[in-house]
């Protein structure tokens, strides 16, 4: 799979509101470029001769086993890319044996997703609302449906500005809509705008205290997503996350910030072992996945690789797209003398 | 607002000899381009999960409160670009909550501009001349006129080479002349030229004395614009400067002169708490404003982009570009997690 | 010999596929550009007032003299870019006075190569099969046919993805095959698809131990090549390698390590003078050949422009390029008053 | 004037083999480049609110006071863009009140440019040769000539090699010769084709001795130009040398070198105040000759520039190039604060 001939052939099968919703980012898109650039400025420095003749992807994330550091990052609307929406998506993420990480504004519920794909390890993505009570109803639904974390997203206090979705008119067309948002008290979640939706739903004031909060209504771990500073990160885990994600939601927030490979090693250092890390933002190769573990992630999330694949071919194109990163991984692993994610140390990047 | 598109479309509005005089910079324009690239260099490292339910973007100037920390920096002969000219301006400003600096070569006048617009909070920015009397009589309007600070230009011993005036034979058409200058000791200030009235009427023997000297004339607080060495601003507030403007004038003077972004941190670490710092050059976004802050200003100065404003739909035009930079300031602020001008600390930028 | 339009007139005879196949590297060609751009970033610090009249560009690999510190690198099938193949290029060799390595997928054999050419100094390129016996075979065919170093590749545990040669669809056309590799046990290395073979002929389990083995098996100095790191390097060495030579196969495995001029400083230092080091990659000036030797290599090899030359003009075009760029190499001492080899220290490149 | 402009008005009238014989550089004229960029590279720090209502642009070189710190650089031939060669340079020199620094291979001889110029002050630009007499011969009639200095080129061991020469063909067209040249031993110097010259008659064995040698053959004061280094400058001024200019050349020679602006501050560090220090390469602005006070020079040599003026109106051409460079010089000094050229001190660039 080569991942710019995907995107432009994804182009091709797209709007151009849909792609550009996609693809873009915030304001002038210099995060957004970064985030991809940033992996290529760290230099690998491989190891010859070592016996790689077998070599290990599998990890662990939250104690259960995964077959490689590559999982799939929550990304909304899917069905605006094909018709099996979320669904498919799952069923990749399920066969390439990653996790998926469903998004609170899926065009496919919670349960049609267990439902479709009872074989996978689904986690859900979600905000913390100003209506505690519809967090609440979606972090219930997840786990009845069996998920097996909770992702919270924490840089979205208000919206980013994201200048293409203004110049093409993007909106939900007729049909697709934010399928887990459907029958909370009646008259509250009907907006299919996700710009609408954030600035009537998302609660500004969260601060740290919304994770113990959140402990104590769920039994499921969780993962606080889009930090990019360690003592942020340090926070985090004090109050109870199980796992952080260095993310700046693919450079469609504030435009600017760091790119993600830059954020990791801060991050990766202050939370020690104390949690896991994870790491999502620009990755494209499998050296790029090396160099997200050796600066201390301990799983990549990709975003919107796998809907690129999803729109050329449902879902065997997004789990094309897993596996064949996971194989470009497995050979970048034995080219630098890898054997293992734990072999892959900080000394590997310049 | 799109500031490229707005600039696009006030060059359509204009001669090719007014844009260029107002868009262009001294010699190779290096440090025109640097002033806005510099800003960029620094990328943000927004906190999460601080409650940003409400931001303050209130600041004080010199004692005074402002609504935000975007001010509108003095620019020349607004009436090139609309019939209006600095009254429509001023009454931008005042309408943003923002400071109006008038420019000496205003094409409105100091109490014109006060008549108009008579709850604005304006500032006179002048030059120590060569003939004392005329400084002091300008001081002595403006002071009459309800301006509450005087800003000192002292990048302006000699003016700097534009080439795209010489390559557009810029000068001021008929009707339109510097308003305040009219007046002044018959036969004196008749030149509409400025780089005439530069030659004949700046002082190149200007020392930090001059601030002194000021000081003996005015009630009015003394802002000296155009220091970007911390040894300087020392020398000024030492002197009674109450504000420093770090400011390269737009890199319309020397050019190749570092970028404003890059000498304002060791300016404000010169100064300390002892006066005000302010900036000016190459602010185009609210993370800018963000960064500015967080490299230690008070406050951030707008030029260029106030009168593309003010080109396309006068006040109303300049107002649209202030308000939509302080709301983007605002939601920039909240992304970083930034509650208050006072918290955006030196720990966001690297 | 102007590099870049000996390049442009070799692609102009040579089928795109083959050309690509030479030119490429893998996956986005980071490495590839980098490998040629890295020199440019040692700035010169030459010396003046030296006596050059005469510079010595001799030296002595392996005990052995030789007449520059320019040798050609192993590149396989030369028979694709001209018919008398690598026969033609170590009579090139030859004639410059350089070690001409063969490879061991060359399109001529080990013993035709030793006939054409009993003049010249050759080196035999191996690598350790899982198939001792193949290596073993071929060291011995070395050996007997009066090769004099045997250099093992050690970064090809697995073959990079060089995405040119998939879009071309190269193979080796009827006639071209790997001359070294017919005869072995029938049955077992009739493929002469280069990937085939190495997926079934590599051995990725190959650790430092290999060294010792193939000591055992041999006479012959040990060159190891492939390597970017201190401490492999020094692991070489202490396993009985007499030389390593800093490479990363031409940008052609894993894209994105280290350029050879940037990571050579560190494997000289590590190795001292316990082995010589060499390097290659990205060569193509005289200056470059000057800042090798100042950055700690003994002597460098060059690789696709020597195909370039044969492409072109067979022998005689080889045979230019080797000492066009030593006479290169020598005004370069000359103008950075460098007298020989021994002279040109670190202190010559900033 | 502007010398982007000036030159292309110059190449219109310069056929391609003379134009590209002054513009190009060596090889892969990287230095070429890098010379003019490196200048930029260090931003300027000017200080505010110094009295410079004069600015005093003059200085010494070797005891005798000049007008200002820019001179005109040796440079070949230059009847080939203007009938009246050196002698209309050396005017245009004398009247900016610079000095002149004849080359060797000029076209017109050191007694007619004194004859046509006796205002000026003159410095002559000479090799070493192998045939020693024939640069006794030289520095006899230099000195009979009333000129002040000798200029020592250090740099030229062997001639660079300048690819664009051969693209074009360059040779001098009848009528044009090395004037200096003529009559010295029948049959030895008459070859007119520089690289031949240089091929015959440069000394590549020359060391520091030379310069000690050189000082017993003549009463002048010897600036050596062409170095690079610390270490090599203080041996010269150990040698003897009064002066030590900075200069690769103009990239004409060893390509790949430092810049002269990033030569400059270490050559003068080793110097101190034992000897003047100039440099030349790449000034184009006032800016620069202010940076290049700023690292270290007491002087700046323009070389290609007072050619391209030349070539378009002879010595008012010429002139006009060195005196609106003066005055782009006093501007920025008035500009950075700066009085005088010992002003210009090290804490004005960055």
């Amino acid at each position: 799979v080569d991942l710019a001939a995907l995107e432009a052939s994804a182009r091709e099968r797209l709007s151009e509101a849909t792609y550009s919703y996609i693809a873009g980012g915030a304001d002038d898109e210099l995060t957004l470029a970064d985030n991809v650039a940033a992996w290529s400025r760290y230099r690998l420095r491989p190891h010859v001769l070592r016996d790689v003749s077998t070599v290990d992807l599998t990890t662990s994330l939250l104690g259960t086993p995964m077959s490689s550091p590559i999982q799939v990052a929550p990304t909304a609307y899917h069905r605006l890319v094909h018709p099996d929406g979320e669904a498919a998506t799952a069923k990749a993420a399920a066969a390439a044996g990653s996790v998926f990480t469903l998004s609170t504004v899926s065009t496919v519920s919670i349960e049609d997703v267990a439902k479709a794909v009872p074989e996978g390890r689904h986690w859900f993505q979600l905000y913390v609302h100003s209506d505690r009570d519809l967090t609440i109803w979606l972090v219930q639904r997840a786990e009845a449906a069996g998920f097996s974390a909770l992702v919270l997203t924490v840089d979205t206090p208000v919206i980013g500005r994201r200048r293409r979705d203004g110049a093409t008119g993007f909106s939900l067309p007729p049909g697709i809509e934010p399928a887990n948002l459907i029958g909370f008290r009646e008259g509250r979640t009907e907006s299919t705008n996700l710009v609408d939706f954030a600035a009537t739903a998302f609660d500004p004031s969260l601060t740290v205290d919304a994770i113990g909060w959140l402990r104590e209504h769920t039994r499921l771990p969780i993962v606080v997503k889009g930090v990019l500073r360690g003592d942020d990160a340090a926070a985090c885990v004090a109050a109870g996350a199980s796992a952080v994600q260095v993310s700046n939601h693919g450079g469609r927030q504030l435009d600017g910030v760091l790119a993600t490979a830059d954020a990791l090693a801060e991050v990766a250092a202050a939370v020690g072992d104390r949690a896991e890390v994870y790491v999502d933002g620009g990755i494209r190769r499998g050296s790029d996945v090396l160099r997200a573990l050796a600066l201390g992630a301990r799983s990549v999330f990709v975003g919107r690789p796998v809907l690129w694949g999803l729109a050329n071919n449902g879902a065997d194109g997004a789990r094309a797209v897993l596996t064949d990163l996971a194989a470009e991984t497995a050979r970048a692993f034995q080219l630098a003398g890898v054997r293992s994610c734990a072999e892959a140390g900080s000394d590997l990047v310049s």
